[in-house]
């Protein structure tokens, strides 16, 4: 049976600032510069779910889209759009909320599900801004 | 020689239904939900044809894009566009047109040109909506 | 009090084929080109929805952007979104489907509605494909 | 001489949060819905700024868009780019930081900047986010 | 009747440099800056032509949209396509290539055609890079 | 310690000719079609510089955005913007300007300072058009 690797968006509009507890707020802003502004600033995330796995002869589905959506925003976007990701998220918690930890974050948020699906997550980007993106796939 | 990647964007105008024949109206609407819909629904779909190859020392070209493209309209764009894509197209015969098996068989429409041409099909992308899309890789 | 345009941006995918019924399939092929193939074809498209009002000095609003797209997909979205628009919409009834038509079909589908909320409909613009576009300013 | 209107996209990441400070946090929550979450959400913002004039006959230029660019630079972009909007804005102090109340106050920001320049300041349009924006236009 | 506007979308890749030739190479860098460099430098221009027009009742067009692209292939792009606006187009003779003058040539290249076909030019709008792009209304 | 993928667009408009010297203008014209136009044509180029390295766990970075920007426009886009690609541009003599070639040559351009950031380039990719791209991945 033919493999197929599955992309669904999904958009969050969030607030951040990259900071290291263990530095001041000089150093964090030496390190990150202005996103680590003190007063938190923000971004219209793009997410990009792929997945990979055999088409489906009956349905011609790898999975249904729907579902996934379904599974992504339950995990991943009401927890992440309009929200503090330094504050809000459980799943980000004692991490510095740049674009990579948010990525390999929504991988473990996510795996597991997918797997339950008979798929495999195959990988997570993360757009933040029309310049910059990062992409994980659990390496 | 150094081996590039060359990505073809073509784009075409479909109407299409999900709809499994052996399965009823109701079973299909149940599984399929609204692109089951009986009086069909389209899309603009955008298709993105990456082959593979060494770049020629003298021309510099993987290959010839103008007859990539002529190929792509040939054998691909001009059976799909503004035509319905259970109804009209042979090589979609007997397949629900999902995205899934609208890569699958896009791919099989044009290998043996590609592999004419002197260049390896890497990837057929085909992009429903701009929240979804489908990689096939011939795996 | 000052003045601003509000623009709310919808989607939806449907079939559709031009096709006037006083006329032969062969003079509709004639007048339309491949717009008119029986069989039907289908767009993704979009619909971008423009108020005009004062902005309200407590809310900074024109009006609530909730409540608007709430008004556009039952009145619109809803009645057009994986639906046939030759066959499916009441509001389209006896229109050849063109763009233009569908534009100033959707103008009187919210037009009243826009009025009760305190601001004025400003210009509806439907993207058919990246490259035509209709706008309609209830002219 | 020949009128044209010349345009500039300008782009910022910004904090801020609905809130009318009359209100307790539950009506603000109650009008605004998650707009309003206490610890911020932000937003990738674009900015279109169009200014209305004679195209100099020597130079073909309504006004130098490297000037334009250094005012909007100094006089929007820098105050709002990884900012609060609620907190760290002077020229939004006192105002809940809509759409409509930021492209407002950015018109008086620089109105009398292109004034100075020989051309009129026709349009500020926000865009917050894919779906939704506004214009004003002075009125 | 009612009115409507058709905007028409067409591209074309051309090398510009702008110049006075009434003027030395280094006052023209000094006014236009690295947009005056002597080698050319170059720009994919998108073009967007809007003409307003009723909406006729039978068709259910303001024009026909392949009658419209192949006046605009014809007079316009098959003219600047792969062309240099400084040296190869003879409707910029004599005129600096901006943004603006080109705009301004534009329409007067299609004004008539437009008026022949029962609409009326309402605005030719250039792009030339994601971040600038110039309208002409006719003023 | 996780892998992730960084993804920086940077931009250049630039004139260029497809043509080899060994060539005639004829037999380049015939090779190469409107391409080989002898007064230059131009585009807007993107280009997307992907490297794959660990997360710092302190800093949550692959590599620090800033200086990868900084090193691409200092090595790649001050050397190509508003720049002729067959006259100007020391990495590229005696090259003909594909975007093939192009690609291949930014990655020599900056893969050892992306080494000696501590990651691996993975892939440059340059949009030439929204029709065509390349991408080269040091193969």
């Amino acid at each position: 049976m033919p493999i197929a690797y599955l992309t669904r968006r999904e958009r969050f509009a969030s607030a951040h600032r990259l900071f290291q507890p263990g530095l001041s707020n000089d150093e964090n802003l030496n390190l990150y510069g202005q996103c680590s502004h003190p007063n938190w600033h923000g971004h219209n995330y793009e997410l990009f779910v792929t997945v990979r796995g055999e088409v489906n002869p009956q349905t011609g589905f790898v999975l249904n889209l729907k579902t996934l959506s379904n599974i992504l925003k339950a995990k991943v976007v009401d927890k992440l759009d309009h929200r503090n990701l330094n504050v809000d998220v459980d799943f980000l918690e004692g991490l510095v909320p740049t674009t990579e930890n948010l990525a390999i974050a929504i991988w473990a948020c996510i795996e597991d599900d997918i797997n339950a699906m008979g798929a495999k997550l195959h990988c997570i980007k993360v757009q933040e801004s029309e310049n910059n993106f990062i992409e994980y796939r659990g390496e």
